[in-house]
């Protein structure tokens, strides 16, 4: 498969926050971009700071020119996008997104995206982002060694598949096909409920106790409490619709921490400080050895 | 009070992150550092890269000739240090540490510093860290824009505390007075708990399931797990020792955890997303608002 030939062009739609970044790291591999945004003023300023070579404001004309797109889009948009995609999308075309659930997508495009010949769907999840929204917060690095679950279709073929892979690939990411439900059980487990995990402990230290309590609650929370509610602060109706999309899982995963928590305060509470110390040591190793794994630091 | 004439030399007992950071730290305001650690090879080391002007074998002798002794050691070792101090120390002289409960701290210290002529003692708590430990991972900016609580004894002068709190705030750090027990229930919640959090979400995610299901995992894993779990890699030694000498706090602050989490996750339970984005909200506005306070970003 010529890629060069297959991937001439890449529509983005939607120039927020995971667009834009997309937009800036296709850039540096010299892929020509096409976008759209709803609001005029988010598309020119994606075309000023080079997030994409053309923006059109009628998504029908960005989705016909494009060999391979990419819905960018809130999780609602994305699935209401599907059926004008499947209409206005090239025969040879492949459609892809990066919404952060899978099983509500991949359903509704097996419906919509009927034709053996394509356009085609293959769902993506890239593992990356921040807790700031908007095309301001983009930048071209965002992408960079991240992993992204590939979720074919029935309907889509091979090469199709193989397309969407390429794309994540020539952005320095690494990719794994798994199915829908599982990439969503998974999902939940390890992003989903750490931003519940985190809304709860910045509502549960900074929000309650009267106002002289809370000027020492502000000020005893350090780089500690930083890191560990970072997610806290990204965009709510974004999570709103994430969890709303995954609800099932998302509790489970809530279900399996609380389980994991009440495991360690049990060792506190009847005074085993030995086990405490041990299951730290774990928690330790493990998450040690998961940095080495993503070459992080 | 003569700052300059009643500070001229800091004892820094103990050369680890927290120790050895702030010899960094304090040789850049020209104050003369003496250090002791209990490993020729640290002390070699904390004098070669100027954490310290000059180590001491023995810490006798670093007590009897600093004015202001800082004991930054482990907990349990504090609590050991304190009738050395009491013995060795100087009449005028004033013991402090770092060590992140304080009640165990300040009431042995009230048995042992019994003169009313000095050594005084007077707790300091700076909220600063990584989840790194020793010299090797000590660095000057440490307690840059710190928070520090002071918890004074009963026998320690008022120009005790005030030596102490100049101290550090000569290194840009912000001191509150504030009695050792509420400064352990404030940062059992502020601190305590969120390592176990971080521990538990880090033995949930990485450590159940199979080998192929936790090669998932760790691909499933992004920079938000990263944050939210980094202070799961502290030291498990540290740790067991905080939460031993703070059990009680400790487990009330992660019962008021679990019914805050719980509350979200009623929330989720029975549909009400506009209940939960409301909340989600709530919990960004209120981090927004302390990383304002904090002048972070």
């Amino acid at each position: 498969m010529d890629t060069e030939k297959n991937m001439p062009s890449v529509a983005v739609i939607g120039l927020g926050l995971l667009g834009g970044s997309l937009g800036l790291a296709l850039g540096r591999c010299g892929v020509k971009r096409i976008g759209w945004a709803r609001r005029a003023e988010t598309r020119e300023t994606a075309a000023g700071i080079g997030a994409v070579d053309t923006a059109y404001p009628d998504p029908e004309r960005a989705l016909a020119e494009a060999d391979t797109v990419v819905l960018a889009l809130p999780i609602p948009v994305i699935i209401e996008f599907l059926p004008l995609c499947a209409k206005f999308c090239r025969p040879g075309a492949v459609v892809t997104d990066i919404g952060s659930i899978k099983a509500g997508i991949v359903s509704r495009a097996e419906e919509v995206f009927t034709s053996g010949d394509g356009p085609f769907f293959v769902g993506s999840h890239p593992m990356a982002g921040t807790e700031k929204s908007g095309l301001t917060a983009a930048f071209p690095e965002l992408y960079d060694n991240a992993d992204v679950f590939i979720t074919p279709t029935k309907n889509a073929r091979e090469d199709a598949v193989k397309r969407v892979e390429e794309m994540w690939r020539r952005l320095s990411c690494h990719t794994s096909r798994l199915d829908a439900r599982s990439h969503d059980l998974l999902v939940a487990r390890t992003s989903h409920a750490l931003h519940v995990v985190a809304s709860a402990l910045s509502l549960d230290i900074l929000g309650s106790g009267g106002e002289e309590e809370k000027l020492f609650r502000f000020r005893g929370c350090a780089t500690g409490f930083k890191d560990t509610s970072r997610i806290a602060s990204s965009s709510p109706r974004m999570w709103r619709e994430i969890v709303e999309s995954n609800q099932p899982a998302v509790l489970e995963a809530l279900v399996g921490f609380e389980k994991e928590l009440d495991r360690l305060k049990n060792l506190i509470a009847k005074g085993d400080f030995d086990g405490f110390e041990r299951e730290f040591a774990r928690g330790k190793a493990l998450r040690d050895s998961w940095l080495e794994y993503k070459k992080m630091k």
